[in-house]
């Protein structure tokens, strides 16, 4: 029984990332569903990479969070249309929700859309929102055994972004180990070490997503 | 038609956590639900209070976890008697979770069980399990932000750890804003700030527990 209304509940979400994506296609924007742990430096990554794209890709982004405004506020600071999504409680977002925001996104204008998930290393990976690719960060601090905790995030995701690399001389974390487990869930992923900081590896990251969108 | 089946999966959680309560008082056994982001340092938490405390309390872990064994092997290790469960995908522990795992504890034999919950900072603050007090960790890595971001969790805990200070140097963050914020949503939240890694505050924190159980 309880199986059942979960996969009903996916059907009918399944059935929204499809419009959604059509939509994308339509109108060709590269979307980019972003997720990662609370305080993972989503955001943070979003500032970097739109400061580095603003000028080459037109970029819009769609923001979830539980409650709060923060990051949309950061993010319009930049100068790049932004919709706020609020869940009330739900800890991702759906494809009804991106559905709903993208009457706010002005999808004529942009080649280049970022979804900022709610922080939550587990659910968000469940729910298809009709994107192009998944990227989801960790940060160095929270520690090499994510991978084998939280594999579904890992095994869906197409790009695995190592953040906060400046703190790695105070911590007790193996970047090798986080990539061996990776991997063996996950061969094909792709891995940036960055720091949202420093800016270290932002370039390389962004060049790359560059070759996708165009 | 969704608000009734979340009603009643949480009525029917709420049936099986009182369940469990019961099996606590019975049994004089003081019961913390320990939740936080993944990575803020819940096992890390648990290894530090159970030195402190094995030789004066009786202590027993259940640990949740999606995936994987490590933490309960890392507890284990600690000669406290320890049960794993593994959620299979689920984002948090239930109430039901618990009772099942209630019979692989000696409960004849303890008298503080600390219930190291799935690392989420939402949906595990919704499902009480039976426990005495909710205590929550937040990595000072995650950012001054987080409070008014995941406003639920701050509210129902009674205990808020500020982890990882040791950090501190190297990070952006305000620990005033944090306990601004935290004080807003939740006026009698006791905060202790330790680091796991230096020993900072750990004794503090153990003292203090260690008041309620007696």
């Amino acid at each position: 029984m309880k199986i059942k209304i979960a996969a009903k509940i996916l059907d009918a979400n399944e059935k929204i990332a499809a419009e959604n994506r059509q939509i994308f296609d339509n109108n060709k924007i590269f979307t980019i569903n972003l997720m990662s742990s609370p305080g993972a430096g989503k955001t943070s990554l979003l500032e970097k990479t739109i400061k580095y794209l603003r000028e080459k890709e037109k970029v819009g982004v769609i923001v979830g969070d539980i409650a709060g405004t923060d990051d949309a506020l950061r993010i319009n600071s930049l100068g790049v249309p932004v919709v706020q999504i609020n869940t009330g409680g739900a800890c991702h977002l759906d494809a009804n929700m991106i559905n709903n925001a993208l009457e706010d996104i002005p999808i004529n204008d942009i080649n280049l859309l970022f979804i900022e998930n709610v922080g939550n290393l587990v659910c968000p990976a469940e729910f298809n929102l009709g994107e192009n690719i998944k990227v989801m960060i960790l940060s160095l601090t929270e520690g090499h055994d994510k991978p084998l905790k939280y594999p579904l995030m890992f095994q869906k995701s197409s790009v695995l972004i190592l953040n906060k690399i400046d703190l790695k001389p105070f911590l007790d974390v193996s970047i090798e180990k986080i990539k061996v487990d990776v991997t063996s869930l996950n061969p094909s992923i792709k891995i940036f070490e960055v720091s949202c900081k420093t800016n270290e590896g932002i370039e390389n990251w962004t060049k790359w997503l560059q070759t996708l969108i165009s």
